[in-house]
């Protein structure tokens, strides 16, 4: 249950970043379940986390350490979130960084911990500390595809994004991985993603090309802005390519765009792989008076349970996306105004049903796997799009069943 | 697939108003879809209507109709929501109007029309006026059961609540049905209500005291204040009791809250037959620093989907309900100062799971049928409550299948 070819690519190795994965048997016996990154001395990292008041233990302590000092190690468990788990959350996350530094010999403060999984259940610390050994040994710069096997949760397939720039006879490379799969709802569903380059970049330019970049793509499959316990984005700039990447310079660009397309890839990834997903479906508003009223119609229309049903079983009722539009708080909005499209048919005009409309039409575009589903509200100058997935019986059953 | 026993009460007669039901054959034949009430001369009528800017044609004309003369006949159709239908619904709306007044011999504006159904296919005029005759030909103080039935849509049982109340020796009758069922997503299903009083209450009166009353039940079953594009809720005063009732005397008090405990009882009703429902779930949010955070916070976790599959499982996924209200927006919020409760069981206190909890007693309350989740925050004042469903595998063969 999942759109899309399952092709995971062949990785670049990023200089300067190793990943080791090991079973610590968290909660299901054999599974790799524990993944160490780690992180060449002189390397940029940026972060960028959820925004829950909730948000869970290892997220604060990732976002202290990260201002004590240069991360040199990435610890990530599955199986648990250690989420609202209060102050025993804080020392479990502590002790599993302490572990891990002691092993390696570097301070405590640059370990980073990552959990994802079941919220309110206390940290297994012995199993994760027990399997960090292992992890350890496993490092490896091809330790990609292990590792985007190793952070899942109730995803079905590994997310991976990977690309080679050419400049000036010199190649930078970025690799990427992600998770996360609760996609009705993906402010609950954790998303966690860790990007690599060996492009040389200063952190403060690094951290606001993340902010940018994530706004854009996985702050776009994202409700309200919103965020679970325990989302997390990482980018690493080791700087091993020897090839220098600031703002002021012509390769800034074309890096930054770079950045963002792998970052987009591994956001869509995870639309593909949604809970019960059967389809892939883009929302699109245009010309709206302001970014803000384009983002909540789009939004309004994602999370609409009648449209996501709709889609689900392909049918073209264009009544329901017309009548999320219009109680979607859009100011005065003259609804004979605008138009909807699915793709190219345009569903509705003048208020109402296109005259050129033909359920023949519709129903070939929703048959598709993807779709898009375009409003033009003739108000303004500004578009904003969202991804997002239909809402499917195994989307229930998943959620349903997911603690027992 | 509804909540609580199917028990429609003994209707009391309204002086004054009388409803008579028959099957136009508008979606399937036989099916009771039409239903005429009468309105007797010198009664009050009041409104709310849905704010969806996509309103239907009916609800444009009802309210025009309003403001230009005395009601004096609704005409309520299901099979079809004359919704999405341009300027040819708003003739096919008056072309309805025209019918029924010209067969009563009043004038076309104090007819209104209603219409519940799919959005964006045309009416059958014709076969709705052919019907006319046999609904008129039905008319009866008695008719509250038969009408029930007929402005029924995916609804599975009919709606009512009846109350008489004693006054100085007189007594006061207030009858009411409602309908609806698309209950994840109120704003989308159409809700209508319909009831009458025989107290005489002023116009003005009436109206401010049917706004109040709607925004604190039919308006807490509803997401974001919004509506859909067809919803109404009606309010006759026929006055034939022989009592006034105005907001001076001491029987206001009274009058107001037994209407508002009819309103309540009818939208409960909805969310007891809410598509696939198999739970009745009150969120209660409690001191709270304002009424509208009180409401946004109630409204997160009442929408939430991982929250409400995790109802539909009778699962105390407490994790997922913690992480709701930590995303609900409130602003600064302290989680270590909040309490979460499931009916008079504790389960988050101090940022995490509440030290008294144990799973036993989780599961004990989620495996009931009527659950509470009562959220308080100890920041001020201000309460809220709404009303929802859990999310279940049948909401979605319900709305997938809805069309075809």
């Amino acid at each position: 249950m999942a759109v899309g070819p399952d092709t995971f690519p062949t990785m670049e190795a990023i200089a300067g970043f190793r990943l080791g994965t090991a079973s610590a048997g968290i909660k299901t016996p054999g599974r790799r379940d524990l993944v160490v990154m780690e992180i060449a001395a002189g390397s940029s990292v940026a972060g960028v986390f959820t925004r829950n008041a909730f948000c869970a233990a290892p997220v604060t302590v990732a976002k202290q350490h990260m201002q004590a000092t240069a991360p040199r190690y990435l610890l990530i468990n599955t199986g648990n979130a250690n989420a609202g788990t209060g102050q025993q959350g804080m020392e479990d996350a502590l002790s599993c960084c302490a572990s891990l530094a002691t092993a390696v010999g570097v301070e405590q403060q640059s370990v980073l911990p990552y959990s994802t999984g079941v919220i309110g259940e206390k940290l297994a610390v012995d199993k994760i500390e027990a399997a960090i050994p292992a992890a350890l040994e496993a490092l490896s710069p091809q330790g990609w595809a292990d590792a985007a096997w190793g952070i899942l949760t109730t995803d079905t397939r590994p997310k991976g994004a990977t690309r080679v720039l050419e400049y000036q006879g010199k190649q930078l490379r970025i690799s990427g991985i992600s998770k996360g799969s609760g996609m009705i709802c993906p402010n609950m569903a954790t998303m966690l993603g860790f990007v690599a380059t060996d492009a040389a970049v200063d952190q403060a330019a690094l951290q606001g090309l993340l902010a940018d970049a994530a706004e854009r793509t996985f702050n776009r499959i994202s409700v309200d802005g919103d965020t679970s316990t325990n989302d997390a984005c990482m980018l690493v700039a080791t700087g091993q390519s020897g090839l220098a990447v600031t703002p002021d310079t012509p390769l800034w660009r074309e890096f930054s765009d770079a950045i963002e397309a792998v970052l987009l890839e591994l956001a869509q990834a995870i639309i593909r792989d949604g809970e019960g997903a059967t389809k892939f479906v883009t929302v699109a508003v245009e010309r709206a008076a302001s970014q803000a009223e384009a983002l909540q119609t789009a939004y309004a229309v994602a999370h609409s349970p009648l449209v996501k049903t709709a889609l689900y079983a392909s049918d073209p009722n264009w009544g329901r996306i017309l009548a999320t539009v219009g109680r979607a708080g859009i100011e005065s909005l003259d609804v004979a105004a605008l138009q909807i499209y699915l793709d190219d048919v345009c569903i509705v005009e003048n208020g109402g049903r296109a005259a050129s409309y033909t359920e023949a039409e519709g129903q070939r575009v929703m048959a598709e796997e993807e779709i898009l589903i375009r409003i033009v509200l003739n108000r303004g100058e500004h578009a904003e799009q969202v991804w997002t997935t239909d809402l499917s019986r195994d989307y229930v059953t998943i959620n349903a069943d997911y603690r027992s």
